[in-house]
């Protein structure tokens, strides 16, 4: 296996290494996930995040086994296994579907090389997604994020978190209005701790806390993530990114959505399609090892929900950015054939 | 001085005592609050919260000091001080100009008359609101509900959570989706105990929710309390009442805010005047001990917004019920004044 350094995966003496979100921001601890079951734990306990990233993990671990002189047959079973830890994640599918193929086509050793792909090409495709998004970016602007779209969810710089770093980097001096991020707070956590790593000027915010935000005239753009988008343009995101998407729409406020092309689900014909994983009660009353609500309280915990096309000023890919206008006219299928044949 | 038993608040021998809501739900524990200075604490560290309450806690430990024979000019430097214990609460400021003014006019025995009669008036305004939001609500419905309304917020039933009570009451059968309400969580943690108590079915969910939930078109109906209405119906009230109005505006949902007359502040021409407190960042990076954003991270912690009348399908008072239009006409200082001279 190569060696690789991402900011929270890393292949490092034929081990694949993944630091604990779950201990962010205050302690960086890096984990062995080498066996699938292990980086399946990791997933399921969300150690290891970020639609792309864990594509991307569950690959290397298979890419570990192979690399063990594994048979065939015990290697499909542990990519079936990965694809369930996360039902929502396409991502993760896609990268199933890439390796297995590549195991049929060509054993193990083909196996490992997609693997090695995926890793490369995530790194790529986030670095076209950081310049269309920064593209979008003016002087000064101050922009609201959700949930953690950096490089702690991807295998390069990120989605949304991407463009901004880009901004950044670009001199444009963007501010950055973080939503905490409610139940799992990976706003709070992990989005405050890149940003400060990058020295990027940001606030911390309750979820609860945008629309007087907005409504005081200080949000200049909304950008987030897509961990699945319909082939209309829908698209699933970390729960709080639809009503984010309304408040924005409310306050004439643009609404972009990042992701990589395998984000694209064209098999989904809307986001009425979508599968949104629900997770436990636990979650939501409390955090981590602290209850506050009542231990028998009923409680409805979908990870994420889906925001229609209409609310979606444009659509920020890496083979191109598609204007709301585009994706409400069958634009997402006829752009993804045309990138797909080099046309981008 | 009288005694009296309210969900939250007692005074039983001579002493002033109030439950501290930051225990709850695991632990009921009573702390005294006779005299004032320790009351001002209470109010600052939000053990006992809520608009109506907190005047009538401050007034009935003014009370208790008159009844110690103090000097008028002590009972006055302490009325002056439980003001400014939490600037935006208008209820505290009424509280304590109706027991200073008492006092001038009829010394310490006038000032604990005046308490009483808060106490007892309170729990008939709740009542009166009730009583008009219950006739709001039909059978089944679910009802979205933010922050703590209820039993723990007044002396009384309530507001918000004191209507779904009277219609649980008639047999109207309402079920509540409580708002976690971060970041202080009195949705979480105050509501649900509440609710639990009365034996109201109800379920906990993120602030971050609340729009997909309306998407799925699971609420029929959003209530909240208010903090301070201005006098064209524009109205302060917990930090993220606005976004919910903004989202049950975007769902065609109904939009209430109940409150006690007391709550109006005509000298605020509209919401852009109301003052709203700003709390500590260890707020936002946590919950009580439990710090999970870096400890420098900077943070914007507003304990209320302001949601404009031209959102609010009715504001529910206790002499009657505006709607909108008649708010944006004018119709709530006319209201008063008919309310005041007994034609409600």
């Amino acid at each position: 296996m190569r060696s690789y350094q991402a900011l929270s995966l890393r292949v490092s003496d034929q081990r694949v290494q993944i630091l604990d979100q779950t201990r962010l921001p205050d302690d960086e601890v890096w984990l062995d996930g080498s066996h699938p079951e292990t980086m399946f734990q990791h997933i399921q306990a969300l150690r290891v995040r970020g639609a792309p990233l864990i594509g991307i993990a569950a690959a290397l671990s298979l890419a570990w086994l192979a690399d063990q002189r594994t048979e065939v047959p015990v290697l499909k079973d542990a990519a079936r296994h990965l694809r369930s830890a996360r039902p929502t994640a396409v991502n993760l599918m896609h990268a199933m579907d890439r390796v297995v193929e590549a195991l049929d086509q060509g054993g193990p050793d083909a196996l490992i090389a997609a693997a090695d792909a995926l890793f490369e090409e995530d790194v790529a495709l986030c670095a076209a997604i950081a310049q269309r998004g920064a593209d979008l970016i003016c002087d000064g602007e101050t922009i609201l994020t959700h949930c953690n779209t950096g490089g702690l969810a991807t295998a390069g710089v990120g989605t949304a978190l991407g463009a901004i770093r880009e901004a950044w980097r670009r001199g444009r001096r963007p501010c950055v209005f973080v939503d905490e991020t409610r139940p799992l707070l990976q706003g709070a956590r992990l989005t405050t701790w890149e940003l400060a790593r990058l020295g990027i000027p940001h606030t911390l915010i309750t979820d609860s806390m945008a629309g007087a935000l907005m409504r005081e005239g200080e949000v200049d753009r909304v950008m987030v993530g897509a961990d699945r988008v319909a082939r209309n343009g829908d698209f699933a995101n970390k729960v709080g990114t639809y009503g984010l998407a309304v408040l924005a729409h409310h306050h004439d406020v643009p609404f972009h959505a990042l992701a990589p092309r395998s984000t694209v689900d064209l098999a989904c014909r809307t986001g009425a399609a979508i599968q949104i994983e629900e997770r436990s009660a636990r979650e939501v009353r409390g955090y981590g090892t602290v209850r506050w609500a009542p231990a028998s309280a009923s409680v409805w915990n979908p990870a994420f929900d889906v925001t229609p096309a209409t609310l979606v000023t444009s659509l920020v890919l890496d083979s191109g950015v598609l204007p709301r206008a585009d994706l409400l006219q069958d634009g997402l299928p006829r752009h993804l054939a045309q990138a797909s044949s080099g046309n981008t």
